[in-house]
């Protein structure tokens, strides 16, 4: 692929969600995208939200992404 | 699933039509969505129009909503 | 189809790109998405942005899309 | 009116209200421009709001709407 | 109260769940705010989503909502 | 009118402009309307901008209004 | 007209439709709001969507602008 | 207090109503929950609205804020 | 609680601050918040800023966060 | 410079503070940008923010504006 | 530049106007931009606006848009 | 500087790329604008993007911040 060539993209809205951190919820949305979907181009955070577990501590991050891959012919 | 498992959800905007109201609409593309897409577990109102007919009667309800359902290994 | 009849829309989001202008990277990516998804009803565009080339100009539109069509049974 | 047919529509501005429900506020605005302004095409909620009485009832549902026309020659 | 002397008001954000509908939602919601904040003196309704059942059956609606009162002296 | 009986008003978007100030802006704008238009029952600020001199001095305020009358049987 | 003149503008929205391409679709929504309603002075596009035809191709722009004129005493 | 160390603000939203001008409303909120919440720290605004009179001449205005300060030990 | 029973959460707007990083500043607001407030259920983040030390350095993370918890009867 | 020209503007956000409140605030932010910029053509203010002194009286206002300004040859 | 490398891009917003259509606007600005700013690599349009002449005729497109420079060390 | 001090602050838009994560990227940026444009009081987050390697793995964080600093006389 190179700039100036015509070409397709689509836009996918995923919720990535770990206990291990913000990082770690939108590396684990990517990865199962890129593996279900397609390869992955780009990805753009929507939202950041999270569950807080009994305890006041936070039990995982929620963060809704887009993630973008070309559709090729 | 419980919280504080890694996951992955996906949302999908659809549009519910009907002349039945408000709620029909709602349940109409939120019963379709789950027949063949995935088992939803929520969906998110996004917009609320509709068409009227000639003697200025609502003659549907359209609403935009996006479902979201857990992508399973 | 006609007015007043239940029935549900799918919206996906789309990128067209191309260097041939706005109407060109809006066609491209309908024309695209009318064969690989189903029949189009419309188009609403989201976004438009662009690639610069070293020579100061328009290298390619980008053009974010969202296109609807009907789920049938 | 056919699609592909040059053409101009106008929307204007209403809120509905009433302390029926929200549908029936919405379709007493409807119903009220389509018969002062001109034969109304669609309508778009734009937000809902509502006035609650002393007893903490909902006294009235008041709907912002949008309505929209077609301006003929 | 009247137009035109100086006062205060407080906005709270609530959300009502429940199974009966959207307006049974938001009365809900009213009429618990009502009762432990203050004498609500309107709503404004922020959102509208909804958790759906294992049946692919809406299993209780969620408005999210800002609710208003005055504040006294 | 209270609070309870069904009725309808409209909205009009209107930019008053003043060099005297960001209140006179919006006041002319509202006499306008309220004489032109019909009473007028409430407005909201949308957008403030202004015009500036030669000498770097504000010479205008440009407030964008809506405003809201109820339209009569 | 000249800047520093207290003077109140007025706009409205309105949906310019065409099959010969998102210009021609402002062009003539503006033309008719100038000639129907009063001389404009400026437009602001709101919304780009369009139609599409069964055989893919854009059948129609559908552009919905703010068109903006000054009221006259 | 100085930056750098660990705290928590809270915000809270308000409408503060006045005849006498948008600073004077703004002034009133912030004064009175500056008395009853706690120590302010700042203020947004989130809109301007204001109610008319039967003479055309605005009878008060409403500015909604946010206020925030910080929550102690 | 179990998903299907009628009830109401309220959602309130803090801020927290951290040198110690993104994570630090919403754990510690959601920390505090859970013990003054109310249990929590989970937590929205607004935005995302800080403040810059005279070396460059970001001397603080703030975090404005929307924290929600159930009102019980 | 006259319409019809082809041209460039730029846009600058600058955030003026003043105790002498809102218009003292615009003003002394597009004065000083008027001299350290160029020549402004307008301004938009984005956002009314400000600090509460101890005493519970506004200290400072703080708009956000963007100033434009026409880029010459 | 490859991906991977950190590295800091500058936005700023400028504004294109010509007489001769939308892609014209944005062109002549991007290519302003290109020579007086840096090298640019992407842009993005924020608003599309326009001048109507008195024939109602659009006198020339105003185009909002942001254009982005990789800063060099 | 104090509070109260009549003063100007110009915002700034930058984004900061970094394969380290996105404090890491916010950080980059933070002490590049430091150095080259003047001594940074505060940043804004807007926009949390990121490119996807071929292995699925986030192969870089972009961050889109404003940056603000004081215009000293």
């Amino acid at each position: 692929m190179s700039y100036g060539d015509d070409r397709i993209y689509k836009k996918v809205e995923i919720i990535g969600v770990s206990k291990r951190g913000l990082e770690a919820a939108i590396q684990a949305a990517v990865a199962k995208a890129h593996k279900s979907l397609d390869k992955l181009s780009w990805f753009e955070v929507q939202d950041i939200r999270g569950h807080v577990g009994d305890d006041g501590m936070i039990a995982e991050y929620q963060v809704v992404l887009k993630v973008a891959f070309q559709i090729k012919e």
